[in-house]
């Protein structure tokens, strides 16, 4: 039976030993450096010949780095004789960039796409995709994970009273529908229109949140513009509570400030991204993937051990 | 007649209008910039339809953030309908990982070679590889273009005295033999040893080198620990003068600072990397590559043309 390996690069250190730990095998022994001038370099200490090796490794801020590190890695274990090598990218990074929304714009999803396959990885396992399409942009198999049901029995756990839960923009709505059934809420849209050009936005409610508890979900919480701004117009419509929730805090420029001085009373997030430590966010809850990622895994590898005994 | 382009990433955009003015087109207009959170975001701000466009970029520190912006530029441009796409690299990042030196490493240099193809490079222009193998690397065109007519034709235009060229360490003989033909001038070796494991390396210099004006070439300067321990060695051996030179001025770390410190009178390298702006070195004479990088675009646009008569 082929071994199972896991090893990481430098983006989660954290989520690979807490995925390590439910599955009951320990993080692979290697080495994601630097040299002098900034290249990077790999050293994997142990064999790999023959195995079933999983890189966990999210394509987070700075996500060039971590992109060519998981390249390299894939290189490498390629190169030792692995017999597959599956690539754990909780967060993909690029997915924004998932098509041309104007003249001569490049599809940067598409091309890490193209970039993993080339470097050698037989397989992705990803969670929440800015766009599901992005799986078509693959030539091998992509294993999509959803965040709902996490981010479900969290708040099924706190027995809200009167929940609505909130999508921030029209494309969220799907999403949002997924959390409210199993929340059993019903849904409120956040409908942004610009009456004229280089006039603020208005913000109107499709739905019914006065008095409520609002949960507002997005896939990512990047700038928090969006997120926040909606929390504001949910308080200012009478909302009782905000809690806002997302799978990927991505959280960059002024993010956190802006969740700070908002309305929201609760952020929950997963760690598909880590929070930055240097910066605390006192009403931040952060859930584990690490199980469903390591369910996912196991269930891989299965896979992979009984598509051996046809071959 | 396909229109010549050329268009620059962030490596290099000195070099990119140095270029440009000699082959007497204006540089293509484009912003390659940065999202919030650190995602590259390229905007090409002119038609390349049919254009036979030469993207010039170094893949030098911060190599993983330039061989990116590299790759989304040659992305968009793929789906922007150029007719060729020519990657002017006059510094090839990676370059030294060539080969496995130990189990299990990586070899990053086919690695990059594969990502330039696969995101649609129809041809490669460099200079001074650190290996020439690396050529082997691409299925597409390579020209491979070489320093060391620039750096002769400085020294000749010196008029120095009883010249003799050194090889830092044998790996650099045939290099060192190349600029000692133009200068009609006969070479010398560092033979470095290290007699036991844990001892202090002994210098042995091959060659003679006493009362002579020495001139240690290497391809790349990095960490300069090579070069200046080469030119303390010379100077202790009674060379009456220490020049150095290179193509390629990475000056990792304490580069400088060991530069500054050492016997070497004169540091010449030529503009395939930039050098830092906010270190300066007193030391340091800066040969432009851009007349040699234009003949090149010239010349690869006048074939590109001519096969398409023949087509
Ligand atoms: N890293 C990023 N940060 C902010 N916006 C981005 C990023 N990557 C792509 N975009 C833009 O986000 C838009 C796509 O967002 P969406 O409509 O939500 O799919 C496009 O206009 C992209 O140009
Ligand atoms: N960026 C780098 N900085 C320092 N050493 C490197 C770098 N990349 C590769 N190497 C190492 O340099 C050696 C190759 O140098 P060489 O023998 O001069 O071709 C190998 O041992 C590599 O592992």
């Amino acid at each position: 039976d082929p071994k199972l390996k896991v090893f990481t690069c430098n983006a989660n250190p954290r989520l690979a030993e807490a995925i390590c730990k439910h599955i009951g095998v320990p993080l692979g022994k290697a080495n994601v450096t630097r040299f002098s001038d900034g290249e990077i370099q790999v050293h994997i200490n142990e064999s790999v010949r023959g195995a079933d090796v999983f890189v966990i490794q999210s394509t987070s801020a700075p996500v060039n780095e971590h992109l060519m590190e998981l390249l390299v890695m894939v290189d490498a274990l390629k190169r030792a004789s692995a017999k597959s090598i599956n690539v754990v990218m909780p967060y993909y990074g690029y997915a924004r960039q998932d098509r041309k929304t104007r003249a001569r714009d490049p599809i940067t999803a598409k091309l890490v796409a193209n970039l993993i396959e080339t470097a050698g990885a037989s397989r992705v396992i990803t969670m929440d995709l800015h766009a599901t399409q992005i799986q078509g942009f693959f030539d091998i198999p992509v294993d999509h994970l959803l965040g709902v049901p996490i981010l479900a029995d969290y708040f099924l756990a706190k027995n809200l009273d009167d929940i609505v839960v909130v999508s921030p923009d029209h494309g969220g709505v799907t999403r949002a529908r997924k959390l409210a059934e199993r929340l059993k809420a019903p849904i409120a849209i956040i409908d942004k229109r610009r009456p004229k050009p280089n006039v603020a936005e208005i913000m109107n409610i499709v739905g019914a949140v006065e008095g409520k508890t609002c949960i507002l979900i997005d896939d990512i919480i990047d700038t928090a513009g969006t997120i926040t701004l909606a929390a504001n117009a949910l308080a200012e419509n009478g909302a009782q509570e905000v809690y806002a929730c997302c799978t990927h805090p991505v959280l960059s420029g002024p993010a956190i400030e802006r969740i700070q001085n908002s309305k929201i009373k609760e952020l929950v997030v997963t760690d598909t991204i880590p929070l930055p430590e240097e910066k605390q966010i006192d009403k931040a809850i952060v859930l584990s993937v690490a199980p469903l990622m390591g369910e996912a895994i196991i269930r891989v590898h299965e896979e992979l051990s009984v598509s051996k005994l046809f071959n």
